[in-house]
């Protein structure tokens, strides 16, 4: 059992039930889910001690959401109410050759106006292995855009190990600031890096095509770095993918077997899974093989379970990994 | 049958099923409502053309929220898709000695941004007869105000009878103005007014506490005038309450008789309710007695049915007025 | 245990959940009942072998119809499939002031074409001790006033007690018959009769006002009869009702006690328990006393339970009847 | 925008939730639709003026039927209300290897009795482009029949475009005429029919066995026919279909692409989704060879939506024809 | 029609919406299920006379327990209420390649504890033509494995035939007898065995390797043994199956066609719905390979329906076996 | 904040929607709880750092009601996973005058095994205020009574107040002692007892009638007692209670006001939100007449909440006492 903080945003996500268009439905299934809350709740259900960094309005909906954290493991010691909305995002489950959609509605939520003045990050951060970040929140404002660079320079400060999940979104970065004025500050401080070719571009105002050079380029620029990880995803339609990984050092090169998921049930929060594998697997095994296997296995069976959380135990995803599934176990 | 305008915001309303509250959820209940568009669906649900001026954010939820007044029967030709958020209200439903809680995320809609300047109010209000607004659109914003008196300005013009629910609410008027900064000038324009005490002392920055002398006080200063008309309502808890009601004319008042409402399903929306049935009662009984009749039965049977809006018919009202009710209609 | 025949249709009933009206909802909750039906349920409850005879369109829904009656404990074996359709009923549960509806929509049905050519009353009535009609089987169509009739005189052949729920229904006699004409050779062959004062008028053609003269008159007419039992229900409100029972033998009248109902259930069907709890009462009580309080409690507590049927113990009918309720029985 | 006329019957349709039989369920789903309205359906949401002309009954099933045509958009101003049942369907959701089954129970509906008399064409087809019939209307009734001939004949007089589904269906054609005694007249007035070889010999009293003779047949007996299509369908199982169409002109054929539709979610109305988007195509779309493909892949998106209703953007049409499908959109 | 008595445990099932994780879930569906009534709800639906013997909890729970195998057409005259608690079984379905759940909550049910002294095997055989048992039975209790010999011994006297379905489970025989000691006794007394290599091997504490050699040492070992029969199948995933299955008499072999099982509903009681196809096709139909057929079609199109049981009529079976599947049937 | 001990077994609740008898139910609602559990839950929604000591089978099931802990706000950090079941308790919530019924399920639960032998209850107590446990633990088992009497004896130790919910239960007691042979030791240990007379009687072996009497033997013989507390009920039906509370100490006896509690909501776990506002009532409030008011407010408010648990707010409990109720709070 590791000790790993998380910080981000949480949100209430509201979709329609089963294959449901918003037009028609009327009731709204509730989770609460956030990329990097979902990280840390896979490694809770993993038996680790994740602890989760966020603000909530102080009122029943946030304090439903504080209560979601808990019951999926994360320690919520460090949780805080403040000024702002509850963020919200519709999201509408797609089938077959339809899209799933997610209408955002998170603009001047309690997280992203939470400076993080009133954290003590030496208690937080006090016997902790590993810290999480997300392109999301340097994306949402400059008071996330600070407290993520606060928490990474403690981070490291202190001696742990950080990964950052790049995570480039276009519809986000509305506060004035362009991510390549934010991210390389971030990235400097992190020494696993979760990103593909544009988010890389994006961050570093960069227009390279081809992931060598991507990759030689951060590894060269980022002197920390140990890592770089990536997925690949074949989206045939919403109810079937293909996926596959890699992971990199800065010599070595591993990828991962490639599943077939047809028959898709929740599409969403399968990145945050495969972060959540990868962490462990860097952190429980000593092979980068078994890393990145680990890593994309949990990814692919999150496809698998309704809602942002991966809720399978290691041994679902390891007999997955050996070919094992689809019998009733009793 | 008349032809009826009504004017302002519209949110979903999102709610836990039954007596659940909030944290306990794991889906919520979608509604759309709001005062005024309560007021439009009653009226069209007894036949009259109503038709709602409103705004929403252009993407599924606003579509969604646009089906759904049109499912209520209201002509929705002139509303709007513009820029701003869909304004949301959660709402748990109260039982016993619980009270219900409302929980408004409102600020920044698409209504509350909507100026309006694109409305051809000469042919919205072509052959209309009644014009219904409420006091929580000039407590939104600016634009809201402005709209508002836009629209009464236009209605007395062409000759509508303009209904106004003062409605007065101390969560709202946030965008730097006072109420009787913007209150008067539409009261000016409006001839039947819902209010109590408390409503006029807000709006017109008054202190009195005795209805006679508010009432001979609002006949004296707005000459335009005809009607005030209120409701009593005794709160023993939120499964039983009593209701009343009083209609005034500048020289004569009517009471209502008063039900005891036990086992209330939906509180939400009994004023609009009553609103809908006044405007109904004055348009089509030659008896204020009846009016006012019509609409506290009007408020009352909405007790029992679920959402914001009134669907029972004018039947299943006037056998509630002659005391006829709770027997199997087959 | 005694062995009872049940003879009537049964309906597929349809109904919005909760207190929502038809025009909200997007599921009906769906059970299967129907006045004699529901009389063999409550007795099959309690132990009675219960046969019911009826027919049902030969397709799902029918055989739905069937899968019902079996789960409620009711003998299927004489249980036929013919010709028509499945009749349905669509439900609307009051509240409130706010009364149920009913819409019928039987027209056509198997049952009301069912002429019963190929039923062996013989077998169907051998070791068996009472049958149990009502008025609305011969309102339907000839072939079902012809079905009753034959039932009847198989049964006073054979000995059996007869019950019949005069039941008058002003929307069924649709089929060129008036009830005078067809109803009167029924009771000559019924030794207990449920009805009020309006039953016995329209079955006889008479516009009594006293139930003591309509009483006198009955067991005058009718040499055979030994009981006519009636409740007395005032309608509160859909939520709030009051009732009680009478029984009178030619010579002598029973009393029940009154029941306070609030918080009502379901309204539906509790006419039908009383009519099982008087049969009950009848054939395991020695005193006619017992039988009316039995049988009133009975139609009391059904109004806790959803659905058309009586599912409650002897036990739990003779402790309301002692008093007793409302405890947590662990 | 264009102006376009639907005519035909709208049913109750119930279905068990999920892959539940008939005999397995407490609850019934409720969508309301038809071939002919949900084609008007599916056009108001692509932003046209869609008018359907129908009749219900005019209780709370029949304004609850309109409701939801309204809530799709579709202009209810010529709605009927009128004597006789609400038609029904029972739909029971196929999966696998396991076929959908669909129980009618529409005999005697209003719209079945409805003669049209008291319609005035005129003003219904004021400014109108297209009015779209099935086949599935004349045979219901001769009044339906005579309905159809006499809508058809004022849209020719106005100059209208026709589009007729011709649909044969063996279970209809009841009331004493047959198919090619009635169909002819109706097809002469029609422009473009969609319809495939047996279609066409069941109106015809044909038997021919070569799709290209049948349209050489047909494009010389009606002189005003201007398009033939039809949709090719292979039904793998319920979970997985593939489909194509065809557009014919008197001297040219167009081939859309073809879909393999796998995880199938609602069978039910994709037939109308090809419809509506052969309507759209045709008035919106220059080139023939545009028009199929936008309604195959209109018919094929209606695969992944519950209910009877294409409710997917021609963005998402668009998207699916050039092949992106499946991504979140965010 | 035949009549067929069917013996062994019936739990209640308690299972997750869709796809859920226990965890996750805020309800439970409740089926009442067990493998050998799972076979003889199969058999009434296919118009036999299906008699299950079992015991239940004399509560609530065992009458509901009693009422659902009376909705499933099973003669329950025989069920007997006796000490001990309900069989619970939990069932998480599972998805894609995550793997479904059971977790076994069985111990000290009534059945395991029932000794069946009570029963009068002669009249409950009386006419029968068949009974079929499972190794679950005697692998509960000395109770189940005394009670199954009693059963089988009678039957034998009566000349029954008898099937077993051997279906050895590691985690029960916990009550201190070896299979090997009990099962020979119980399949000298058995005419069909459904039973694989493994099951064998437990039963008759042989190491095996060879399907041949453990047919041949079983025709050989039991003098009375008619037919071997079992399935193959292969799990893709948990949404995806490929199943086929092999009747064996003395000296014949006889192959089922193979079966591609994608979309996969509910797995749970394939086997079942194999075992009672099998008898039905036995007892039936003159030729073994129709038989084995049947026996599988009815085990593929199970995987459609949700729940233990299997309720799909003959003619969809056949339809299967034919080819033809998946278009909607009206 | 106060850190708060609870000791005790949690239960899977099952209980069917509404007012369903078990018998209709085809899904059961899901909740966690058990009377100390719900006592400790309630102070943790207040603030409290509550700790609740059980155990649970380690399987999904358990780890569900680990999870449903964690989201009622309770430190599950000492949480174990044993051998053994989970327990279970079926509930039906009784409406009007049909009583709610429980079925336990519960022998042989993980708890009821449990022997604590792992606890370190020098770190469990470690600054904690005071520790709850109740009569239940002692009935279940040897094991559970020796758990119980340790934790008391070291909780006494380390000065903790002790509060002890007496409970007496008839259905318990199963393993061969008698309370008065277990319950005057851990008597001995506690501060305040909650505990009516025939609580009392039984664990002391008495047959006092009288409260007082009882009263002043309780404080004769405890030496350490500082409070006794107690609730009055009057159960008029399921839906309607009257409920008051009284709480004495050695000298002097404070009674709370009266409640009329119609509607109710959730009867379960009332007892349970009494004892905690007890708890907090003593802890954080001078005058032990505003404890008992807080008390009995608690209790009363919990009556309009579903499942176990007390999740209102402190303010909301004071608005209850204060007289305020039942208007809607926006």
């Amino acid at each position: 059992m590791k000790k790993i903080i998380t910080l981000g945003e949480v949100m209430l996500r509201l979709s329609p039930p089963g294959h449901q268009r918003f037009v028609q439905s009327q009731v709204l299934e509730v989770e609460f889910g956030g990329s990097e809350a979902n990280v840390g709740a896979a490694l809770a259900f993993w038996g680790h001690h994740a602890i989760h960094i966020t603000s909530f309005p102080d009122h029943e909906i946030g304090w439903a959401a504080k209560s979601a954290l808990r019951s999926n493991g994360i320690d919520t010691s460090f949780v805080q109410f403040s000024e702002g909305r509850m963020g919200i995002y519709f999201l509408e489950n797609g089938a077959m050759q339809r899209s799933s959609q997610v209408i955002y509605d998170r603009a001047d939520s309690s997280f992203s106006r939470f400076d993080g003045k009133n954290l003590d990050w030496d208690t937080i951060l006090e016997g902790s292995d590993w810290i999480h970040w997300s392109g999301i929140t340097p994306a949402l404002s400059q008071e996330s855009a600070d407290l993520t660079l606060k928490a990474l320079q403690k981070a490291n400060e202190k001696g742990l190990k950080v990964s950052g999940d790049l995570n480039y979104r276009s519809n986000l970065w509305k506060y004035g600031k362009a991510p390549y004025e934010i991210m390389p500050k971030l990235m400097e401080l992190t020494h696993v890096m979760i990103a593909g070719i544009r988010d890389f571009n994006q961050c570093l105002n960069q227009r390279m095509e081809d992931f060598e050079a991507v990759k030689d380029f951060a590894f060269s620029r980022f002197k920390q770095l140990e890592f770089i990880s990536k997925t690949e995803r074949i989206s045939h339609s919403s109810s079937h993918n293909t996926i596959s990984g890699a992971l990199y050092s800065k010599d070595k090169s591993y990828y991962s077997k490639s599943y077939e998921l047809t028959h898709i049930v929740d599409r969403v929060g399968t990145g945050d899974a495969f972060g959540a594998g990868l962490i462990d697997g860097l952190l429980e095994r000593h092979d980068p093989q078994e890393a990145i296997e680990f890593a994309v296995a949990a990814g692919a069976i999150k496809h698998s379970v309704p809602g942002d959380i991966l809720n399978c135990s290691k041994t679902e995803i390891e007999e997955l990994i050996a070919g094992l599934s689809g019998k009733i176990k009793r």
